[in-house]
């Protein structure tokens, strides 16, 4: 087996077949012929101010709240670095992104885990949590489609969310990537949008699987005050983030390259999940999951006793590969995984479970 | 007056008309159609592999030793991070970059300014301080054309500072955006390249001269191991630099773009240089400088008792603007101040030269 043989199930990036390549070439010289300036020249660290105006109408928020970054995780790294000392107490989903766990305990927070449901966090979890005197910095949520488990917060614990913060006093962080990419269902309202203005949300979100993440395109939206110390940090530390994509990005999202790119997107993401369901159901009926409405990630239980940590290099001896389910958490979920369905054409779905199928089967050989 | 009468010297920006915006156009559209995945998809945070092999080549080093970024202020930023804890003593040339001091002072570094001459920073005066006990982490130099003066090392001092750096075991951070950026003269070796390989020379530069400012995309050259811990602190702050502005940097590079763009830059800023001496000569013959060979800037120096401070808000009253020379020293430097002729075209000069020429009167007028 060659390296391209290998089937991943591992990287929540676009297969390049879902990218509008031309579209952005469009893009491109749309952008240079009718702002070379803007385009090209130095910016300032709020971003390229076209674009920064359309997200602030986007979210209906004034134009300072909002400042445009290369990429929301280069946001994540500035606000966790506004808001986070050492021992900082910070509510996180369990699951969450590996990436969010390491740049908390980068800097010390005190990572407090709230269970994941069907339905978002357990907010009675928290509110416990709450009650017994735990008072965070914030909570960091990614409400849709959430990465690693795809589930999505619904409306009543958003709200119920808001209250907690406004009792508690704490920041939601509403860390929100994947809200454009839902295939079905209907969309929810964001916390930013049901916090009406009181300041008690920062939302996140980028361009990573609207257009590209090549562009490095993300935006944070929040309070005036602390948007205004984030771009202080962010002039010293860059000047301005890159104008020139971000030119590229608005004259896409003007044009109307936009809605096509998420219309594509999704399409070919609903063939994936439905695809990778069936193949589960049929290969690996022993798998637990519920199927996504949106997003890149599949959450997948398999039977208590299966250790995850042994069946990832048999997979990948067999040319198919998937991140553990224990990268996301501080603590349990040896027999869980995450598959991401966003990398892998509908085509390859069944190859890639029939190989994980194989690998589980491997683990049962060797231990019977 | 309006502000698009304003004549700036204030800003180390090109001018939209020394920028190849049609080239970026043809770039584009390659970097897009020979490699849409490699431009569009996360990459990780060596950067562009290409690009970075390319500057591998050009500096002669491996490939391990480069490290590709959102511009060359990330990487100092990523660099300071790695190298300076509070109260960490560094050397910066006296007048220095307004954005280093502020970069160190934020990380609590004991700064210790250097003259810096006509020839570059005075080596004996740092020799002394070195027999006197200074051991500084690292001596932050712009070897050619520096920000703020336009002065450039000579051969000998680069020599000189290498030795010393070995003796006493320090660090040459050798930060050289304007090194292309030559109209006049012979270019010089890098302290990089006259250190062969000892280590003890972290190199940075930039396509923001050379390309683009809005690109942002910059680079650091340095030891394996340092490379590999700035590469680390880049992972985790954005995953990736920007893939799509670096592929159509690479992209511009090897079409010639690259040699095309920098001899039209070399051939305005050589008359701009020209013309902006004359000025001077002829209306403000006070004013004492030395005509830069490359780079951006031109250092000028008034006459002892003229308030900088005072004047700069007289010139902005007539219409032209320049940057104080205290915003680039700790103390002094009242009467001096920096001109950037890198974003005024030729045939604005003179009338910019002659507002600052009244402007200046008008403080006497005022003081008789």
């Amino acid at each position: 087996m060659t390296a391209s043989d290998l089937i991943s199930f591992a990287r929540g990036a676009p297969s390049l077949d879902i990218i509008d390549v031309a579209g952005l070439k469009a893009a491109t010289d749309a952008a240079l012929t009718q702002d070379p300036g803007g385009a090209l020249g130095y910016g300032t660290a709020i971003g390229y101010p076209p674009l920064r105006k359309l997200l602030a109408e986007r979210h209906g928020v004034a134009e300072d709240q909002v400042l445009v970054t290369n990429g929301s995780m280069q946001a994540d790294a500035f606000l966790f670095d506004q808001l986070v000392v050492s021992g900082s107490p910070v509510v996180v989903e369990r699951p969450t992104y590996d990436r969010t766990l390491l740049g908390l305990r980068e800097r010390g927070a005190d990572v407090r885990p709230v269970a994941l449901d069907l339905d978002g966090i357990d907010t009675e979890e928290l509110a416990a949590l709450l009650d017994g005197g735990l008072r965070p910095t914030f909570a960091h949520i990614i409400p849709n489609f959430q990465n690693p488990a795809g589930y999505t917060l619904s409306l009543a614990k958003r709200k119920r969310l808001l209250e907690l913060a406004e009792q508690y006093d704490f920041v939601v962080f509403e860390d929100d990537p994947y809200a454009q990419i839902r295939f079905a269902g209907e969309p929810l309202p964001t916390m930013l949008e049901l916090d009406e203005g009181r300041g008690r949300v920062v939302y996140a979100s980028s361009f990573s699987k609207t257009v590209a993440p090549g562009v490095r395109v993300g935006y944070i939206v929040g309070p005036k005050e602390l948007v205004a110390r984030v771009r202080a940090r962010a002039t010293n530390t860059y000047i301005s983030p890159n104008m020139f994509a971000q030119a590229v990005v608005y004259q896409f999202c003007v044009d109307g390259g936009l809605d096509r790119s998420i219309a594509k997107v999704n399409a070919a993401l609903a063939e994936r999940v439905a695809t990778l369901c069936a193949a589960l159901a049929e290969q690996l009926p022993e798998a637990k999951f519920t199927a996504p409405e949106g997003g890149y990630f599949m959450w997948v239980e398999l039977p208590e006793g299966v250790d995850v940590a042994r069946l990832l290099p048999a997979a990948e001896e067999r040319g198919v590969t998937f991140v553990k389910g224990t990268d996301f958490l501080l603590e349990g979920g040896a027999s869980t995984m995450r598959l991401a369905y966003s990398g892998v054409r509908a085509d390859q779905i069944a190859e890639g479970v029939g190989r994980l199928a194989e690998a589980l089967r491997s683990l049962r050989v060797a231990a019977g």
